[in-house]
């Protein structure tokens, strides 16, 4: 998506091999018009999958999947990052290990808004590993409903997430794919 | 607003005489277009407030706040919230005790995207005792900017952090103004 690549080498921070940071636009600071853009692009993307819930992960991906849901006209649900375990029968959960940020935490879904005659679209800020994305699918899948798709605004491409999503048979659609960076170096496939 | 009002009188929970949850259409599942109306209502209140940011604290703050920010053609900023102190002088700091979940974190904003002439809007999802508010009000003032209006979809009345941001001179708009909660029972101003 040309709107996101400009906007990436526009103002996008490459701090080494693997970090991109783009924090004024995205992560920290985020621009509403941008976001609108994005998920009419998502929108375009999927609109033909009968997608009936769009679900991302908190809180980077909560701008871009709400107007990707508007577009579609279904519900958002946030995927909450929970530190502990919750021992009750409300929710699906699953434990998600960042490598990137050395943390883990246990993503959580009520199974008051899932149910198995969903088509989920998942939709993430970013795509490396590929953790937090297969984390989600493996909650759509918990609550036996179907991932119609996977949307990623910026994709590492040199890193294993997307192949791992691709094995396991997902349609996966990213809107900014990374080749490579370094220092002051970003590069797109 | 009646449209937020009839919402939450339609699909709220009360579960207690301080406890409501409205996870269906805003805290885990949200409902995009209701989120569009939010954003048009606070453009409407504070169109003519010099705004230049709006400010929201992840996650639920995320979805009202970028259709207000869309809506008066200005960035949003999300406040994060960090469990440990960041000791670099790149951002702003202050420690938020939330009373209702017993927890704790320092609530963290980048030096990059505040400024001294910036005339911020803050948009919450809960006004309770207004430790949120407040804490995101120090950090606008920590800046040098100023806290132009504070913008908050359901406010507990009966909790004191209405009259408190009012006493600290604070211009607060509350969508929807609830003065008794009770199991099964929602009563709004």
């Amino acid at each position: 998506m040309k709107l996101l690549t400009d906007r990436i080498l526009r103002e996008g921070k490459a701090l080494s091999d693997s970090v991109l940071k783009v924090d004024g636009f995205l992560n920290h600071q985020v621009d509403p018009d941008l976001m609108n853009q994005v998920g009419l692009d998502f929108y375009e993307h999927f609109k033909n999958h009968g997608i009936t819930r769009v679900l991302t992960i908190e809180s980077s991906g909560i701008a871009p999947a709400v107007y990707t849901a508007q577009a579609l006209k279904v519900p958002m649900v946030i995927l909450k990052k929970q530190t502990s375990k919750i021992l009750t029968g409300q929710v699906f959960q699953t434990n998600i290990t960042s490598f990137t940020k050395g943390t883990s935490y246990e993503l959580t879904l009520s199974r008051d808004y899932i149910n198995k005659d969903d088509r989920v679209l998942i939709i993430d800020d970013f795509l490396a590993n590929g953790e937090a994305a297969t984390g989600a699918a493996r909650l759509v899948q918990m609550a036996g409903a179907t991932v119609a798709g996977i949307g990623i605004l910026i994709e590492k491409s040199f890193q294993s997430g997307r192949a791992r999503l691709d094995e396991a048979g997902f349609d996966v659609y990213s809107q900014a794919r990374i080749s490579r960076l370094g220092k002051g170096i970003i590069e797109f496939l």
